[in-house]
């Protein structure tokens, strides 16, 4: 694990990493942010972020305004990428599959199963790699943006044993039925759907046996909302499962850092009432 | 003026535009925070945000973490961009000149002078189109970052009557004995130094005798410090005048927005003092 950035944040520190993933059989870089409280030795429960689309470690740290209540709280806050990468690894031209689109499942296909093993990079190794090597506990908590709450909700709720609580913001909440989860399932899963809803949030609420607390945020003016991340589905499933779900619409919010920047402190706050020191 | 883009922020809005600038003789974008003060009618006072060097109108606003604050204060932002910027305006390969490096002078020399005038731009005319289009007062304050907290000081220091108070972070405080200020002023301003002293921030705090409320930040561990900052020299010119300067040094902090989002609150509640609605 190499060190390669550091700065002071909020009294406490922001610092990124390169790493070889066995995993994903590649170089991966990720960032954490520790609160002051870490530095005294003591150990702070983890807040794992999962990126959207394009996005990598450093868009969630540089733009939620998240260290300012990690700081208060003492909450570190794990940001990975959202894919494997580098020349060796496959890639698409499009911005939403490939490299930048892991989709946090596990590939089986040609030629995405060599690398793309987001799943299990994220639910297990990256975990043991940050407590092995921080001032952590193992209480977890867990999040994300667009597919990266897609990718909280889906973990979340397949190791309920793993984390106290999960949120979202303006997560692809069905994305067996949209376009972009669609395309993204058909190249690394295959044609054949029924191996598909063990990705799908509305699929795994609408039958979870153990419930996770649950929080999801979404624009009302979100460009992508009817097509792409279909809350009400997520909402439908939940009621069917009396899920512990709180999902709010907000009047006028579009699907950027903006939004999750306005809200960021409602969720931070959310999961420290489910993690304790 | 163009509207380019909206965003819903703290419950405020950020929006970006698009006006032909005269003084600078070419297209410029800027961007704007409009508290949710600023909806009901009331006119809010304005921060303008000067930024440094390869930066845009977007870095502050992405990075700072300012609109939960300006939201709580009724404070508007506006960030400009850093210098002129098209195919017809002159640059340079360095990161340092040309696009992206306007140093927020009037330049005199061939080939800058027809497009870089960033100081009668941010004194004079972009001031009285944001007042001419928006639900904004008079009342001005002004900060930046590295080149642009000493465009800040700089403008305070010489248009007292125009601001209420200024702040910097990591200001380039001494430009005429640093590396980054003597380049851009021999290539902007020409050889003859005696033009210099009007944009050298100590030299006019030394003998200023209208006195804005100023407050700098600067973090210990800043790579720029020595070479190219020099908030000791800030600080010499302000106790010889008796200047009101606040200069607070953090350690452990860089030159990164994760010092100023750590910060930010402070500066613009030290403007909220000297703003009133």
């Amino acid at each position: 694990m190499e060190n390669i950035a550091v700065n002071k944040s909020f009294g406490g520190w922001h610092k990124q990493y390169n790493h070889q993933s066995t995993s994903l059989n590649c170089a991966m870089r990720f960032a954490i942010y520790l609160p002051p409280q870490a530095a005294s030795g003591e150990k702070v429960p983890v807040l794992y972020w999962l990126s959207g689309l394009t996005c990598s470690d450093e868009n969630m740290m540089q733009k939620a305004g998240a260290h300012r209540i990690a700081a208060a709280l003492g909450i570190a806050i794990v940001a990975p990428d959202t894919s494997p990468r580098g020349e060796d690894v496959a890639n698409d031209e499009a911005y939403d599959l490939g490299q930048g689109a892991g989709f946090y499942v596990n590939a089986t296909q040609a030629p995405w199963s060599s690398h793309y093993q987001m799943y299990d990079y994220i639910v297990n190794e990256l975990p043991e790699l940050i407590e092995a090597n921080f001032p952590v506990s193992d209480q977890r908590a867990i999040s994300g943006h667009s597919m990266g709450g897609h990718g909280a909700l889906v973990i979340a709720l397949r190791n309920a044993d793993r984390y106290r609580s999960v949120s979202a913001f303006s997560p692809i909440s069905n994305p067996i039925n949209c376009p972009w989860g669609q395309k993204a399932f058909t190249a690394y899963l295959g044609s054949d759907k029924d191996s598909w809803a063990q990705y799908d949030a509305s699929e795994l609420m609408r039958l979870a046996t153990q419930h996770v607390p649950a929080k999801v945020d979404q624009g009302e003016s979100d460009d992508f909302l009817q097509e792409q991340l279909k809350p009400e589905t997520l909402a439908a499933a939940a009621k069917t499962n009396d899920y512990p779900l709180e999902l709010d619409l907000h009047t006028g919010y579009d699907h950027s850092y903006y939004f999750i920047a306005s809200f960021i402190e409602d969720h931070l706050r959310f999961h420290a009432k489910h993690l304790s020191h």
